[in-house]
């Protein structure tokens, strides 16, 4: 994904060391070429979160596409005595030749929805456990938390900034789910050039302080990035930066960024100002330090879009999803499948081949999530089918375009109960039932 | 750093599209050209904690290196109009030509401690802003609370296991800042290859399921993989798996691992009936959701080691430090530095290129980080000078094997007062003195 030096293209080494370990007894054993089911779920939704999002679904498609074992993997495994030479052999020629459905990207979710199910020799798709819950866990938790933001901008663009504060491959990933769940565009150039997220951008305080004053900078700015082009108005005096603004660029000026203080109050002084300007057309774009409910008690204030950093890319308090990969089905000698579960006091596994629906009232709003294993009973019409087709004898035939999963969010996110949008913690909006 | 097919060498696109609009803009104003000091700093630590750990410096003088903009890059840059084509030919030719001097890796932090001070023209460092503060933002997240993990531990061995739980490549960094901070190793293969990180593991729930009983995978793992393996004994019934892992392996079983339930009381029992088999030399590690706070609570229990996921790499959390790059000083006209800084009310920046100290006592504890502009005053013999050259017109001078590192973090954390290894909330240890 990101850039450094000597990146191989290979995903294969993205793995926990015990899946090679556990692939290696398994092929000596024998049992690791029984066709099993694998599932990727949540337990539970992150504490007072009344819905997750799904991403990170094509990221993963692309990942299972280049799990291959090259020579530079294999010497690293011989070289390391990682495993032994049936297991490097069997491992040089890696394919995954399985089925995979899932939920599609963009898709809502709640506790134990089956959000992808992995059906393949046990060896084909144990080695794969770390990266999809890598990319499920990390993209998922962006968009989760994109999504309240945008729920909570309503009409008001949201753009997401937050590259500086995580990991620099973390950021390209998170400005694609952001974007996944409705955000309009990232500061991140990455993320543009692989993913086609719009990006924008104009300057930092530093670039007003390089020069020798105010004025300086922004007749710079303007004289290079034209009068369309947003100034940052709180390195020294709010006001003064507006009125300076507005004298460089005119009442065409594109906008104006706040950065720090009261934006709800600074908001309402620099529209007026702008107003009294003349300057009517010149947006207002506040970004310091926001989150879902920052943005939210700026519903009232004249604020035309808002930058989100810090809190996009940490999940807003929630960074990981918590799924988890576990198998829920295998044969047995006689070819026969068989549901497995970890018998646990504190963890509830559900063995079996699933399916998956979300029930809709007639009048469209969503009352449950329903699950069960085997093939669904008779669909009474309002049930919405959640899993898809992703993988089919090894051949990826689920990838689609960006604006697909953007779409599909909003449509999904559309059905959810009134109570869905509200930002105080609460239980999940509706409730997973189990079909046997 | 990962590995998605189609990754560039180069890092210079992991970067804020404004950055690059204000290096137009500065480029034609003639300012990009003066010779600037911008510091990575931070504002605070985290709510609660004493000290911080700083990482990621190998990471950042890697992309430091590989900051280059290729024909993709520019094509890409030219196609999107981006910037315009004199700054297209500028970052043709880019390459960092000053000076870098940092905290060197593994040491502690505390606010304000400018943790790398980049010398060069403007337009040479500000491009460079996202990508140092993601790596250091991240990567010092981690150590930071991968510190207090090994802290609270002890002389008991902590291994990193949350490569699931986060994006694919940050896993990777994850592994190695925990390292740093004293985890002895990691589940991930990828941070073994790249950086050299001592991996482990062997079997999870899923191989035991996977076979028809609970003997048939315990007799096929340990025919494999050995009797020194670790066998995972809570998929059933812990107290029968332990007995029969015993059975298969003999006394030379390696160890066993407990993955559910109460750790402390299961510990206590597994090592009773460990011993009464005559395995005494038969490690338990534990592995369910630990965090710092779990770790120093099972101190008393017969626990041999510590795997620790989720928690390490969303940083216990504290996913990020809210490090800032700034611009602190730069020429005017007539060549001489000025301090520069934004006017805020709630933001404090200190204009000025900085030196850094760590105040000890006689007796060789911390007693203040000493931050200071220009030249330090005269050192009475017990201030340790905490910046070291990272880059010397351009070179890298700074780089060091991983252990120096690790080693180098147990020093500096051992000079703390001992207030420090407290777990509850506080204030910074020591406090940061501001000379003037």
């Amino acid at each position: 994904m990101t850039s450094t030096p000597g990146a191989a293209a290979s995903t294969a080494l993205l793995t926990d060391h015990y899946e090679l370990t556990m692939l290696q007894a398994a092929l000596a054993s024998g049992a690791a070429h029984r066709r099993s089911f694998f599932e990727l779920f949540p337990r539970r939704l992150p504490a007072g979160r009344r819905y997750g999002v799904v991403a990170g679904v094509g990221r993963a498609l692309d990942a299972l596409e280049s799990f291959r074992f090259g020579e530079a993997e294999l010497a690293f495994l011989r070289e390391e005595r990682i495993v032994d030479e049936p297991t490097l052999a069997w491992l040089a020629d890696y394919r995954f030749h399985g089925n995979v459905w899932g939920y599609p990207e963009g898709e809502i979710y709640f506790p134990y929805s089956p959000l992808m199910v992995v059906e393949s020799t046990f060896a084909e798709a144990v080695v794969l456990e770390t990266v999809l819950l890598s990319i499920y866990n990390h993209d998922s938790a962006i968009a989760s938390a994109a999504s309240r933001m945008t729920w909570a901008a309503g009409e008001r663009p949201c753009i997401e900034m937050g590259a500086r504060r995580t990991h620099e491959g973390a950021a390209v990933a998170s400005a694609r789910a952001a974007y996944v769940a409705g955000f309009t565009a990232t500061s991140n150039l990455r993320a543009r050039q692989k993913y086609g997220v719009p990006s924008t951008g104009t300057s930092a305080h530093s670039f007003t302080l390089l020069h020798d004053s105010e004025t300086d900078a922004f007749r710079a700015q303007v004289a290079s990035l034209g009068r369309g082009t947003t100034l940052l108005v709180d390195t020294y005096d709010i006001a003064e930066a507006v009125r300076l603004g507005v004298e460089v660029a005119g009442s065409e000026l594109g906008a104006v960024r706040i950065d720090s203080g009261d934006l709800g109050v600074l908001a309402h002084e620099v529209r007026h100002q702008l107003d009294d300007l003349g300057a009517h057309d010149t947006r207002i774009i506040v970004t310091s330090d926001l989150d879902e409910f920052a943005i939210a008690g700026l519903a009232s204030a004249p604020v035309d879009g808002y930058g989100v950093g810090t809190q996009l890319v940490v999940g807003s308090g929630h960074p990981t999803c918590g799924f988890v990969f576990k198998l829920v089905a295998r044969e047995d000698d006689r070819g026969t499948l068989v549901g497995v579960a970890k018998k646990s006091t504190d963890k509830i596994s559900i063995g079996g081949r699933k399916y998956a629906l979300r029930r809709l009232s007639p009048q469209g709003v969503a009352e449950a999530e329903v699950v069960g294993i085997g093939s669904p009973a008779v669909n009474d019409g309002d049930d919405r089918p959640l899993l898809t087709p992703l993988v089919r004898d090894g051949e990826v035939v689920g990838r689609e375009p960006l604006k697909a999963a953007r779409a599909r969010h909003l449509r999904s996110r559309d059905e959810l109960p009134q109570v869905a949008r509200q930002l105080s913690k609460g239980d999940p909006v509706i409730e997973t039932v189990h079909e046997r």
